[in-house]
């Protein structure tokens, strides 16, 4: 026979068993703790606020206003004008990064005594909030493994980019980021595996998934690049479950199996998906970051005059590791901590996850299945009352024992400064009949599980709380 | 249990049983003959020639020379460059349809006598070659059932846009048309089961799969939208097999059936999809219809000067059957009838179907699977050898014992000029080793089927024939 078998294959029982080894197996929780601690400490990076018109390397292009790499590589700052017909705000301006390039996010996988592992590495970048966090392997913009920035090899690149070598590709998807602040962003999320004998370099650390699944809890540790590869994982449920229960982790289970079913069909969901993105009008226009009302470029920086939603502001970086040492660039520095969170509630011995059919103005398709709720609640008050998110009353209301996760994390760091969201998973037995919230849907593990494999379906907030809802797989919890 | 089961429906099933209704259950072939005849008659319509400039409705904007239509709704015919890093002609000019919404495309079907029928209708479009073809239930652009053009209610929408209505929804996704002649053009290709009385309007008619996929081998008789709704029926094989043999249709039902697996994973194909669409470099920039080098326009048409490729040109129709009586328009009329083609193998018992991962202009998502061959022959006369299709030669030599299906079909006659297409199917035994050919991969009808439910992976030609290649699945052939 030639043919490959249909059915699964026997990787997602060894991710399970990945899963399940909270305690590390290549390196002990001790060892990452050492290991951690000196990369923090070598990976120093100063940053501090720089006028925009100051940022060596960046341009404010004279007719349009827009901020520009004097290359007219990397990314630019650019004004967009967006239409939403029936919103709740039907019309805005914002300004917004153009980056139309796609990036790899890549995490190498190896298997060391029966054990799949992840190689992650520290990595500092600007917009951190606090130095290093967990990234993947590779996490490179096209610009940096072309060498736009005259920076070193990114190391490891040669398993996701030689088709020649022998390697097995668990997932490799292209994947939107955030539609609030990228215009048309989407970043190939890879996970690939292979047997042969991989250096080790300063840097960098072999980990079980159960032990990046651990250390998302920890606030402000494994970074959003690291959080949406591992959400990709072809995880199924298989290998890990025990047994009959009725309790959250049995459930869970069930819902990542996909073989229990769920209350709507994937021909139902997909149904869904299709409605709304036909009948939803969206005119999107990017215009002249000169003149867009009511934002004000001042002080060295672009704001909007009720000091809410973000600003435009410029840093200058000085970084003591491993990265290009000196550069500025501009960044977006959003107002106030963002709220991302599922709504999840068992259904007949399975979990179901709220999701909600979102449109963001830098969607290459209009809109994509977010969490339940994700905003930042202070926006509100200067926006109209209909535009308050469906459910957040019942997140913020949630009570301890319906807190299921719970962790602030940084978003992108290259291009964000110090954006950080609670992520909280909340569980509920809340009804939520689909003719009263047309654009809501609960949808089983397993279902969201097969959109990741396909692009622009699942958004960059949804795929953190993805990895953070597999991270219970390994929870004892009889609740 | 509120939950819905995740395997497989009864559905597969009751459509297989529909695709092997061949002599009809509603309609005999003799009754079908007869109304068919009828609607030819009653449908005629008389279509002439018109210069681009002597439109009524249409104008060409001063500034831009972009064909527009007064109320700036409809389409309109603008100017497209494009650049292709790497392939055998890397830059080229072209007229283009710009048609930014998204049109329904919709087979109503009902359970009579326990098999299912689809209702289809006659309906003549002024680039039809021969007048009416067989069309789905609904075939509406968004202006049709917006009323622009102020033509009468489309009969039956409201089972499709009536979300409070008891039905099953089969099929539901946005798929996209012609990229080299329409800018990011997509339709919703939807299937609908009711339960409940219909009524059989003037120039409509029940038919099972079945009577539809035999019309397909009749030249020009089928239409384009029908076609692509076809393609999309969740069709696994389940309920056609014949057992262990190794003919034909046996190596087909397990192509559909899926579980006896492929020569590649599907993850593997997903892989191939993502390396591909991210490392194509396509630049595609939307410019005035003036000066668009090297095409002309003249005598009342936009045309190349080789003579080839195709003419914009305008029609003036005169319609003698249900739809509004006059109008003129503007549409694309290709030069010369084109040769579209799947190569298919069997291996190990499991027909397989080659797919090119091509480039169009108007694409939204870069590259789509196409037809191993999918080309007009005449046009390489005039471009560099390098462009001549890989896999054209072992089509045109076919011998007739290799053609398991051919039938000269047209394309959309609501935008193209008796655009004409030879839809082939070619049995081969030749190896294709995916080093020596890495646009080209083998793949099952399952794994096509499977990415039919998600949006931008196959394209329509390639549809057309998923359609004739399941329409063989009822064809008595022990070879």
């Amino acid at each position: 026979m030639v043919l490959s078998p249909a059915g699964n294959s026997t990787t997602p029982r060894r991710l399970a068993e990945s899963v399940l080894a909270v305690a590390g197996e290549v390196t002990s929780t001790e060892q990452f703790d050492a290991w951690w601690t000196g990369c923090r400490r070598w990976n120093e990076a100063v940053v501090r606020k720089a006028p925009l018109e100051e940022l060596d390397g960046w341009l404010t292009d004279r007719s349009t206003g827009n901020i520009v790499h004097r290359t007219g590589k990397f990314f630019s700052v650019e004004g967009l004008e967006v239409e939403v017909a029936g919103g709740p705000v039907q019309r805005w301006s914002q300004p917004i990064i153009n980056q139309p390039e796609v990036g790899l996010l890549g995490i190498l996988i190896k298997d060391f005594g029966g054990i799949l592992h992840c190689l992650m590495q520290a990595k500092v970048e600007p917009g951190n909030p606090n130095g290093a966090q967990i990234a993947p392997t590779v996490q490179a913009t096209r610009s940096n493994y072309t060498r736009v920035h005259q920076g070193k090899a990114v190391p490891y690149l040669e398993y996701f980019r030689d088709r020649g070598r022998t390697r097995r590709v668990l997932a490799d998807v292209r994947q939107s980021e955030q539609g609030a602040w990228f215009h048309h962003k989407r970043n190939r999320n890879t996970i690939v595996e292979v047997e042969e004998d991989v250096k080790l370099l300063d840097g960098f650390c072999w980990l079980t998934v159960g032990q990046v699944h651990q250390l998302l809890a920890v606030d402000d540790l494994v970074n959003m690049d690291a959080r949406t590869v591992l959400s990709c994982l072809p995880l199924s449920g298989d290998g890990v479950s025990s047994g009959q229960g009725e309790d959250f982790r049995s459930c869970l289970e069930r819902s990542c199996a996909g073989e229990h079913g769920g209350l709507h069909t994937t021909g139902e969901i997909l149904n869904w998906i299709t409605e709304i993105r036909t009948t939803t009008d969206v005119g999107v226009e990017r215009v002249p970051l000169n003149g867009l009302v009511p934002w004000s470029r001042e002080a060295g920086e672009i704001a909007h005059p009720s000091g809410r939603f973000f600003r435009v502001v410029g840093v200058d970086v000085r970084a003591g590791g491993r990265e290009v040492g000196n550069w500025m660039q501009p960044m977006i520095e959003p107002i106030g901590t963002g709220l991302v969170a599922f709504l999840v509630k068992r259904v007949d011995g399975v979990l179901h996850v709220l999701m909600h059919a979102r449109v963001e103005p830098g969607y290459l398709d209009i809109v994509e299945l977010a969490p339940t709720v994700q905003c930042t609640p202070e926006n509100y008050d200067v926006l109209p009352s209909a535009a308050r998110p469906e459910f957040l009353d019942e997140v913020l209301r949630a009570s301890a024992g319906q807190i299921r996760f719970e962790a602030v994390l940084a978003e992108e760091g290259g291009r964000f400064f110090r954006a950080r969201n609670r992520y909280l998973l909340v569980e509920t037995d809340l009804a939520v009949p689909p003719d009263a919230f047309p654009r809501h849907r609960w949808m089983t593990m397993s279902q969201i599980t097969g959109l990741l494999r396909h692009s622009h379906y699942v958004n960059i907030q949804a795929r953190s709380l993805v990895a953070c809802l597999h991270s219970l797989l390994a929870r004892a919890d009889t609740r």
